[in-house]
């Protein structure tokens, strides 16, 4: 399991998932993303995260998107001559999300994910019942699935998606749990990530999922990222990590300056659709969002393009 | 048409789904809750609502939910000596809940439910990207779905459970199409459901979601509504609304100060496990929750039951 | 006492203070507004409400207003021939607000009221340490003021100025207090006053600061209404309340659907500045706000006037 | 004016008033404190900030608190035998807390604070009319007062206890005014504090005011820190400065971890109540609050000291 934890070290992006003009997905264009990403020296990817609009996605689309991205995964991490060395634990991670409210659901699904490959799961706090949702609700559901799961599990918390938070004195119980063995924390509360990381069992993984507080979160011990910018960005990002990791912290802070207000733009700004925009004008599938969700308008876009242009991470940007 | 309107007047619980030890639902516990509801002058039947745990019941419950509420509303609809009439219209009306977060989804999902005999369906906002919920998403989403669906089309504002909030002007836009008839409005604003009945079409259901505003909401012209303390108090929820109807204001404002307290503590108070111990203790089935949702502990089955007896409105209640 | 509650029955509007451009309080214009507003059957007065701009004032200039409304208030209550009664209890009531943070700075603000002629004082929740709020502290701060006070106090809950909410039970058990005779709330939380209703002491003053929910409110036993609209409005506010006293429900209710969006563009619409524009455009003088506040835009002007207009309660407005 | 901008850098203690159980602020108990902290290397001390009770004292006990301030600041900055120099701006900085909601008060408070003696003034954003809290508002507000304020001028954003936010972008806008010099910022929101770094100007000086992420802050670029953990733990506080300072991450990281959790107690937890226990307990004269505010209990005393005592930054405490 050691293995499993170098491996979630550093930058995974929360692959977005391209759907064509007819609103299906487009597997090929999703492939041919993460055949481009392989280069980038990412530590692996989130499958089915928040960004990948996974709510809209039916349970038989959930599977083939993680069989997708686990197979293009592969296959860019064994370059030419490697083939022999059948280490798959050398490869990229890949984590997939699961969104369910029931503890009997989210089982179910977490092992259909294993089952198409899925190296660890990363499973989302119940969310409708938000008046319901105590630290002895999230313990006893996350300590069922975690018993369940055929594969490690990371806990994901996304206030600003489910309008619920888990604590960090509940993930540290948590993180006491064998099979529990990191968080996505995509809040964006500094104080709460180096709490948890204060609290929790040592070799618990603390993956930030704000783009905004990448540096200090390293530096307080956050293991990596989970950032929808990386989705656009990935060199720029995993340069930021590498930066912080040699303690070059005039680099990092540079690097952090120049990524936060793109990495803004794609969440808060304007979400999905400008996440998806973002990736077309980097060079990737960035692709259209499914119904009910639209693209961005004309306007929008050039908001983004001069955002990005002015972050100096696009050097081909028009 | 006219016969749906004035069917969407009065009362309707939101049926909860009993579930056994196992986490399995009990149909034919659901089916006898239904039975006795009949007797009590409710206008119908809400399946699928929020406090149904519709979020934790598979596709396929969901439509076994819906025909054996249709079932058991239909039987009772027919008193002994009325079977001649065959006057499906006369009965009460079952409007099946929509709980989904992409359009496509949530047209498949509105077919499902007119299929297993669903009059009408409730179509709750999306609610996972809760930044992009703009008035644009929720005119395109809702359009969407009453264009497609063969059966009339409620709104479902409840933002205790989305965190989004469909505005008055929104919902009045939405009033101009003929397939969209009405709303279940949850959110307990009285302003708000008093604008929405100010602006919508004149024919709009409004129906409030919260027992604690159901007289004032009655008296500004809501037509009806979907209250959970319904499920344990059919016959006050009822009186209340004739006594409002026919102009007994001191009596309603009297039911209606017994009624809140009651519906206070199986809504905001103890949420679902709490309505279910309520139902309970009334003499109805209201078996456990699903996980996560855990039943509600002992000391808090008497403080629910000691505000229940001292509302006065349940005679029988030791 | 029971003259005092007679008095708190009906509408009282609270009164913005008029400044002029050099900013300094206009006031003649004050006493002008309250002279025509005592030929409209309002009930009588709040000074230094939060609509007043109270935060703005000196202490000085507060026992003025305080001394220019009551004045002004006498001479109108007293129409000629009646002079020989000197029956001061008669009169429209004056209250006057109270915004303080320490206990001990309230008690002296009361005193100061009530030397300046307040019959009544209400007194807001302290709201700086919103963490600290307690029951427990609001309990000691207004049993401690309404020890202390020569006149009787309500209580005052305005959620949308303060980030802080006293809860219907909180109020119930300082209703038990011989000298706290009342509440003010703001908060447009119908179902909190139905709560405050049912559990205070029979003859405790509620009076809803929420325009839009006046007839719901008075309805289901609140004694009257503080309104902002009123200030620009208070014929129609009392036709309102008379038509709900004599149980003419659909009066009341069109009244309601007229009042409630002029009620909204003056208050969440355009706030204080927008309230002193609508006064403006109905003839009184609104006068400017202090700075920072502004007054409002010509093109925000123009929206008012049209939904002043669209309510049909300006007639002679152009 | 580059000698403000050295002193701004650094840790202050944003002091409390110590009342007595009259209620009295006791100004000896205050001077002392100052005395002990002037020989722990802090930059400056921070007068009437939230911690203060500013808004529980009158004008004039203002007045005498920055007076008592600045005296004892002063004799403690001249150690034996550096009396001849004279230097009166190597001494630590006074900055006095400027609780005002009119343009023309605040102007008034800043202009007593400067003849009091305080060095620059903290002036937080007007916040009773939360919803008329626009951009424009802020910049007119601000520069009007640092227009005519004889001191420089820090921004001040704390909206735990105001409810209301200033983004960074407006704080951008501000910094362009020559007599505008730095922010407080206490939100906490690391992501909105690395934003004002990257957007005002170069010498703009970030305090900020939340113990949990001085570390990362410092790593951003910010200037120094306003925390309420340094009145009861000023020694820890500045050794964490000064480990950041010198490039010592591991050093700083480990003191964070420290340093967190009690100043988390002493703000979110129990407030300035707790803050004042916490210095007691740290051999300051922490005193009592003012009513409605109440001493902690004894409960709640045993909290703080076992989480101080964890903490391994209060080597004397039993």
């Amino acid at each position: 399991m050691a293995i499993l934890e170098n491996r979630l070290k550093g930058i995974l992006p929360p692959l977005t998932t391209p759907f064509d003009e007819r609103g299906e997905v487009d597997y090929v264009a999703l492939a041919d993303n993460v055949a481009r990403y392989n280069d980038t020296g990412l530590a692996g990817y989130v499958a089915l995260g928040s960004n990948s609009e996974v709510v809209h996605l039916t349970a038989d689309e959930r599977v083939r998107v993680i069989e997708t991205i686990k197979l293009a995964s592969e296959r860019g991490a064994q370059p030419p001559g490697d083939a022999a060395l059948g280490d798959q634990e050398s490869g990229r991670v890949v984590v997939a999300g699961i969104n369910e409210f029931s503890t009997r659901a989210a089982i179910e699904a977490v092992r259909r994910a294993a089952g198409a490959g899925a190296d660890a799961v990363l499973v989302i706090t119940p969310y409708f019942y938000k008046g319901a949702m105590t630290e002895d609700v999230f313990i006893r559901h996350f300590t069922a699935v975690a018993d369940a799961s055929p594969v490690p599990v990371l806990l994901y918390n996304v206030p600003q998606n489910t309008g619920v938070v888990i604590e960090p004195s509940t993930v540290a119980t948590l993180s006491a749990h064998p099979n529990i063995r990191g968080i996505k924390d995509s809040a964006g509360n500094m104080g709460a990530i180096s709490s948890i990381i204060r609290l929790a069992r040592k070799d618990f993984a603390v993956l930030t999922g704000n783009g905004g507080i990448l540096y200090p979160s390293l530096l307080m011990g956050a293991a990596g990222a989970v950032l929808a910018i990386a989705c656009a960005a990935p060199g720029p990002c995993v340069d930021l990590f590498n930066a912080a990791a040699s303690g070059d912290q005039a680099g990092a802070r540079e690097l952090q300056h120049r990524v936060s207000p793109v990495s803004q733009v794609v969440t808060t700004g304007f979400g999905v659709a400008g996440l998806k925009a973002a990736m077309t004008l980097a060079g990737f599938n960035g692709g259209l969002p499914r119904a009910p969700l639209a693209a961005v308008s004309d306007p929008e876009r050039e908001t983004i393009r001069t955002i990005m242009r002015a972050s100096g991470l696009f050097p081909g940007l028009e």
